[in-house]
């Protein structure tokens, strides 16, 4: 018999234009083009997984460069051992001895590593013929805990602890995830609030928010106080106060700011101040939520690992825990998040939005209510209308909620069609733009080298 | 007038394959390669200024690619306003909307902004015909605070505070540089204690350390616990009571591994243990310290930027702070860690070794007692003798202490006959290796791409 082997992880710079309408625009970031690094596993029989990290323009052929060094660790590898246990290769690429030293366990060799060890779950789930939620869901208590590193986490959580809590939400799981297939998860919408839209364009979009089923939007603030209140007067005005209004300030503030500019928001009554200051900042965080409560604070998309993320729970740093399918090192590290998260019942409402990020991270979010934390309650996953006809298998939303997908692996496959238009720099998008807000031309100067 | 302008960023992956020798071997890293993506300004008269972002051999081609990524912001400026203001360039680099998705703040494309900052000050000095630390030195104290991006480090530390603080240094200055170009500088040596050394080599290098005038030495540990006490007895009879022997563990423990194994090394005395965990886990450096003092805790080769610099000393995390010249965002953000611990009046005892941290460091530490700390109290910059000759302006050690450099610059150019021997992998070293420990080999299987 023939081993089947990796035989190759093909690695795409792909790029959409999306700064020329101001999609995706807020308080530290203008104008993103929102792209990928496209990671495409191969295999001697043929099969493929795919995976992805997800950028936002200039320095994705930097997150390419850091996939292409850890492809080394991955390529000639037998497929069976790396589906029976995508967590010993998560511990390789995270740990490479001399690769690590650009991290550790952060950043873009970070990223690289989740972008591969996504792939190889959706290799995975593709094998098993499910989706990857309900593969995950398929795993025993001891089989999870084992994809889980807990080498810097036992201060918090043990192995026997996280196996107590999984085995405590077995008996439910059936239950779960029929209510799962039938009603979805709930999302919740950033569409309306993008800071580059204008206050028209912000109420229409509300008013079709609340319309759609929604009941938690949110705006991006930071950019200027009085706009900040007008706008989110209007807001409030379009969706009534029964509506929860959740902002975002996208780090731009210390935490003196954020505690100021925030009070001067509370009146209009905001679900929660999401990433008031750097992600990195545990204890500013910690100062920022005892100062603003009863205003929650959240944060994560930018939260670089599992070690922070539990700095934030033991902190009492955090009331809403945003994981994000492609910062840290793949499912195996958002399952030690989700676990940590469920340890100090904190809600987790996954960040999402820019390209495929909603597709992968919902895998996640209905695994965690499936098995992990077995409840819906205060929780949501962030939903943007963009970008997902690229999809082999796009999102589902009916009535403001994600249905369960249905189609083997974890969502993150590009059509070859859209791999081919919006590559770059050599696809016809980009070979064509003559547009002055694009990756190529938004530097000062360019390049001698 | 023609105005001077960067004519261009050349950037080159430069490996020495130190892993055949285990020079540089810990717990974490069995065979570094000790690498850099090696950054040469040029500009349109023909100046030069270098910097350099050290690694340890495999994805030195990352960095290279994340240096490249932030030389488009560079290229095309006027020299002057650089050289005149390069804290502006930092917060440019790593401010830019899109690039920083890649951090924030933190890996590769923050040292990348690293490097070339670097190379801009080594750049200013060399015009200013003066040694970097002298350069800094000259500078008042509001020249200074205007180089530090306070955005994050408010909550802790404000331009007011570090303007006093500075101000109150100002009187010693002279005093200082005289006593500084006099007697130089402490150093402490981690030769002796590589984990991959045998007792032979370990007892022979610490005797030797100790005639070289060192009163502080380095070991490894964290390998194996019976290796460790194996070696620390040894260790402690060759130098004796009266020097000070500092244990390292590169990160190899949990918080509650750091605390039982460091209890078993106790009864050898332990200056302090360096990098007992992650360098992400504040809270667990805050929690090893209480559970070992009196045994100092030190970290700082992988902490990430200033946000996490405060939060270890808001959270009396550290007894000493190991700033690193190319971890961060370059000599402005060392600038701020330093205004940090002079605050808390944590003493500070750089990271150096692998190729080029020395040259580096030394012009930070040697500024930091002229003009912010005011002293060299508890403080010795690491040394370890590897890789000096290939810089044209080496590291001067005598009886265990850095002389003050005398040349103009920053002290990290290479001499162009090593970039041209070491290139990675074009260079004639790696063209004709055949040696199994290198960098090009010691990955299990090679890539297809």
């Amino acid at each position: 018999m023939v081993t089947e082997l990796i035989s190759s992880v093909d690695t795409f710079d792909v790029r959409f234009p999306t700064s020329r309408h101001r999609d995706g625009s807020d308080a530290m970031n203008p104008f993103p083009d929102y792209s990928a690094a496209y990671v495409v596993l191969r295999t001697t029989s043929g099969a493929q997984g795919y995976g992805l990290v997800f950028t936002v323009g200039r320095g994705t052929e930097v997150q390419v460069a850091g996939v292409r060094a850890l492809a080394n660790l991955v390529v000639g590898c037998p497929v069976d051992e790396l589906v029976a246990d995508p967590g010993a290769l998560a511990r390789r690429l995270i740990g490479d001895s001399q690769i690590r030293w650009l991290g550790p366990e952060k950043g873009v060799v970070h990223m690289a590593a989740g972008g591969i060890v996504n792939a190889v779950w959706d290799l995975a789930a593709r094998r098993a013929g499910k989706p990857l939620w309900k593969l995950l869901s398929d795993l025993t208590p001891e089989q999870l805990v084992a994809q889980v590193d807990f080498r810097y986490l036992r201060d918090v959580l043990t192995e026997q602890e996280a196996l107590e809590l999984l085995r405590d939400r077995v008996a439910g799981r059936v239950e779960r995830e029929r209510s799962l297939r039938a009603e979805g998860y709930r999302a919740y919408t950033t569409t309306p609030g993008w800071l580059g839209y204008d206050d028209e364009k912000l109420v229409r979009l509300c008013r079709e928010a609340v319309n759609d089923g929604y009941d938690l939007i949110k705006l991006k603030v930071g950019g200027n106080l009085a706009d900040d209140v007008r706008r989110f007067r209007l807001a409030r005005a379009a969706v009534g106060p029964d509506i929860k209004v959740a902002v975002d300030a996208n780090q731009i503030w210390g935490v003196p700011d954020a505690i100021e500019w925030m009070r001067q928001l509370a009146e209009f009554d905001p679900y929660w101040i999401e990433e008031p200051t750097s992600p990195d900042d545990v204890l500013g965080h910690a100062a920022v939520r005892a100062a603003l409560a009863p205003i929650r604070v959240a944060t994560g998309e930018h939260v670089q690992n599992a070690v922070v993320f539990k700095q934030l729970l033991q902190a009492r740093a955090v009331d809403v825990v945003q994981i994000d399918a492609c910062r840290v090192g793949g499912v195996n590290e958002n399952l030690a998040i989700l676990l940590l998260a469920a340890k100090f019942g904190v809600p987790v409402c996954p960040h999402a939005g820019g390209v495929g990020l909603c597709e992968l991270v919902q895998h996640l979010a209905m695994f965690d209510f499936v098995a992990v934390s077995g409840t819906q309650e205060n929780r949501a996953i962030e939903y943007v209308d963009h970008l997902h006809e690229h999809f082999v298998d796009p999102v589902r939303i009916r009535d403001g909620r994600y249905l369960a997908p249905t189609a083997p692996g974890m969502s993150g496959q590009l059509l070859p069609a859209s791999v081919a238009a919006y590559r770059y720099p050599d696809g016809p998008e980009w070979a064509t733009a003559a547009d002055g807000a694009t990756t190529t031309t938004a530097v000062p100067v360019s390049a001698a080298a």
